[in-house]
């Protein structure tokens, strides 16, 4: 990584972390585990890259810090509380999360599943609530599309095909490809989107941004096989080489891992090609594309 | 009940059917499942009391039904997501629900989650949809509201507080009360409010239906703590006895019997009161404050 690039990613997971701060704050009282479970998932780790790509997106059109924001930390929160729930024993069954116990491992089941619940629902609230934009109707279309990129034609069906075919080694590259943009590719595009629908951009900056996301999106799950074919637990600080030891099919099974990387890095030269239309202010969205492909956590 | 009552419930139950058909489809694919089980959670069964409220209060100002109906699906939806997430096996451990095998038995614990995921999301994506109500400020602040409700400060933090305090049999009615607003007064004073949101009704009217549902929900929910002491599985189609069962504090393990009888009924005559400035319009909330401490299911 640049280190330009790599001091814009720490000063926007610096600027996302304060906010998550403020807005999951502690509560004493008999469901204080709750807010205590709600902060452990969220705070102190992870990347960024979805907020990184939500806040980038916004300084397209010039949106204000203090609205962005908010919607930077609402994808964090809903992408934390899909990681909670994906960790569940009923589910991937994952001790290890951003270097550290998971969070039933840390708290339990019950506590994990009611704290992903409030997550997604406080998502949600910090969306609609004013102070994320000063119009009520973009307010409204962030929620749809959040909605739309979470639910059931979202990133939840894509984690129910990914359960429906484990084991499944006849898997063809239509399905993988299906199955992945919906469960991470869905909300990329959402983080990515999210300017142009704060800015009331019109369709043609619009589809920029979403030809971006999609082949961000396919790329960095790309590198997400390779990572756990490839990388170690030190490296990434979640559990690696699951894929095989599940018999899931994934890009690299299918592909190979030097074809995974070939398309991987075709994809996200594809991606910053669409960026076209936005010049130089782009370069932060190129260069993060760039890097997906080639990190090694 | 009174035959009129009964039928303006069935009347409503069956339009609220007819939408949360229409609103959950089937779905074909590898991800078929998660639909068949977000529509096994909500379908075919429930007393729809929550959405009967909803449509009430739209009606006091005349919102077009097919405004409220999505709003009142929603309200439906999202109780069927906390139903299916509290049966679980790591929380309340219920194998009936509604008379048939809960979520998770008739499907699985992960579908069971993920569909419980899907219904929280579609609920939220159903009221900023633009059929919901063609001002978006009015999308905006129903879902607020709404999030509110079911959040950390309202359902979820109820029933974290619920799980946290299970078999501590010194709770005092100050948190036993507390806890029941969050977990199941918070949606109830949401369905009652929200046709006050719908049409920009001013503080008075919104006050009033304010202290009607805050009445109303602990008296359902005094009147649910009767049930599971004096009811059958027969009748309610749920487990009884449960709460004495977990050593669990109710209004009921606390007051006894009859003085939480009494206390339901002075405050579903209170809640009724709320009403007057509804006059005639408001007769049928009346009712279901009446009956709601007498059903036997």
């Amino acid at each position: 990584m640049s280190p330009e690039l790599a001091a814009a990613l720490a000063a926007d997971a610096e600027r996302v972390e304060r906010a998550l701060e403020v807005l999951l704050p502690e509560r004493p009282g008999e469901e204080a585990s709750l807010f205590a479970a709600m902060r452990y998932a969220t705070l102190g780790g992870g990347k960024r890259i979805r907020p990184f790509l939500a806040l980038e997106s916004a300084r397209l059109f010039d949106i204000a810090e203090s609205c962005s924001l908010r919607v930077a930390a609402a994808i964090e929160m809903a992408h934390c509380y899909s990681l909670a729930h994906d960790d569940l024993p009923a589910m991937d069954d994952d001790d290890l999360r951003r270097g550290k116990p998971s969070l039933h491992r840390a708290f339990d089941e019950a506590t994990a599943i009611l704290a992903g619940d409030a997550l997604l629902t406080r998502a949600f609230e910090v969306i609609v609530d004013p102070p994320t934009h000063g119009d009520p109707g973009v307010r409204a279309a962030l929620a749809l599309e959040l909605a739309r990129a979470l639910g059931a034609e979202g990133m939840v069906g894509g984690q129910m095909i990914d359960l429906a075919t484990e084991g499944r080694v006849d898997l063809d590259i239509g399905t993988i490809t299906r199955l992945q943009r919906l469960k991470t590719g869905a909300l990329i595009l959402f983080a990515c989107e999210a300017g142009a629908t704060m800015a009331h951009a019109g369709q043609h900056l619009r589809e920029a941004l979403r030809g971006y996301a999609q082949d961000l999106g396919l790329a960095f799950q790309m590198a997400d096989d390779l990572l756990d074919v490839e990388s170690s637990v030190a490296e990434t600080g979640k559990a690696v080489g699951k894929d095989a030891a599940r018999g899931k099919a994934t890009f690299v099974s299918l592909l190979g891992a030097e074809r995974a990387r070939a398309q991987a890095r075709l994809l996200a030269a594809q991606a910053a090609e669409h960026l076209a239309p936005f010049g130089a202010r782009a370069d932060r969205l190129r260069a993060i594309a760039r890097w997906v492909v080639e990190r090694r956590a």
